[in-house]
């Protein structure tokens, strides 16, 4: 089974992750947790270039460096982790492509749906959280965090970004779960556990 | 007017370059030579990523990571250079895509022609060189380079990747000219300035 963690940074799908994974563990279930992008050695190379570049990147070439670090995870790491039993949490996957880099950036949508499948092989989650929080609460939250790249844009391209994710989950109800995040952790976490163990 | 230059290492693409270029410079035009993977400061840490990391790589990373050097090359220097009434020579271009990742490693041929397209926007090559020459020659000549990951491959990778080549010219006939390398390089730099002084 393969699980991801949407939203903007600050949302808290770091602890989100953490906890669901706690669970999953005391239930005596195997579970390998990654992050996008990053990962593997290469993985973390292309995060390296994208989140801490000084030179302008064109969109498309955002978007593809994206799209090479997931192919590498999914190839080296995810599937053979699905393959061995295992559950697997990940920070982030391809719906922040499409929310990111289509609703915020306005690449087609198309593009971004074609370089999806190439990456992924056609894998697709079996459960999405998308940690709904608003971007000022978001900000509070990560007030004291060293922004990379992407996270020094505009207020406008996050909105955009937001807005992106509840088209996805419009889009995707069979796994996509828009969980409100405006409470507090645990309160978020038991919303999770409640349909992760639905789903098992 | 964009001309591109294909063939495997060894077959002789940068003498040739260099050649039309002066040609073209001694005709008072205006002329941007470039290379793939590479030519922008982005690029060139792509390019190391792909031709010098130790790490395994998934095919299909490897395909989006030169897709993703490709776009940047792409936005920020061939097409603000066509804009501007230069003319373009580019050692090496999407057909190397379709020729190593596709013919040589196996990628299904729609996925690598879907990538090419994004990382392009649809740009083609007003003319295509490939350098026609036995992999036997092309290793004689290159016998004292270093040799990068990519050109660790077998024997056995290079045959389907010049067979590739080939295929490649029957589809696209009407910029894709085979140029037999195996005479001394001024006899083949006349083949081409030939067909460039037809096509201006």
């Amino acid at each position: 089974m393969l699980i991801t963690f949407e939203g903007i940074d600050g949302c808290g799908k770091t602890t989100q992750l953490r906890w669901l994974r706690e669970f999953l563990e005391s239930l005596g279930r195997k579970v390998r947790t990654l992050r996008e992008p990053g990962g593997s050695e290469l993985s973390e190379r292309i995060r390296d270039i994208l989140l801490f570049t000084k030179e302008n990147v064109a969109p498309r070439a955002e978007l593809l460096l994206f799209e090479a670090a997931r192919a590498q995870l999914v190839e080296t790491l995810i599937l053979p982790a699905l393959a061995a039993g295992e559950i697997v949490l990940c920070d982030r996957f391809y719906d922040s492509t499409t929310a990111y880099q289509g609703y915020g950036r306005g690449l087609p949508l198309d593009e971004i749906a074609e370089c999806n499948k190439i990456a992924t092989q056609s894998l697709k989650p079996d459960l999405t959280f998308f940690l709904d929080l608003s971007l000022e609460e978001s900000k509070n939250r990560s007030h004291n965090r060293h922004q990379d790249r992407i996270e020094q844009a505009g207020d406008e391209f996050f909105e955009k970004v937001l807005a992106g994710f509840h088209k996805i989950a419009e889009q995707s109800p069979e796994r996509f779960h828009i969980i409100d995040a405006s409470g507090t952790s645990r309160e978020t976490s038991a919303k999770i556990i409640e349909i992760v163990k639905a789903k098992l």
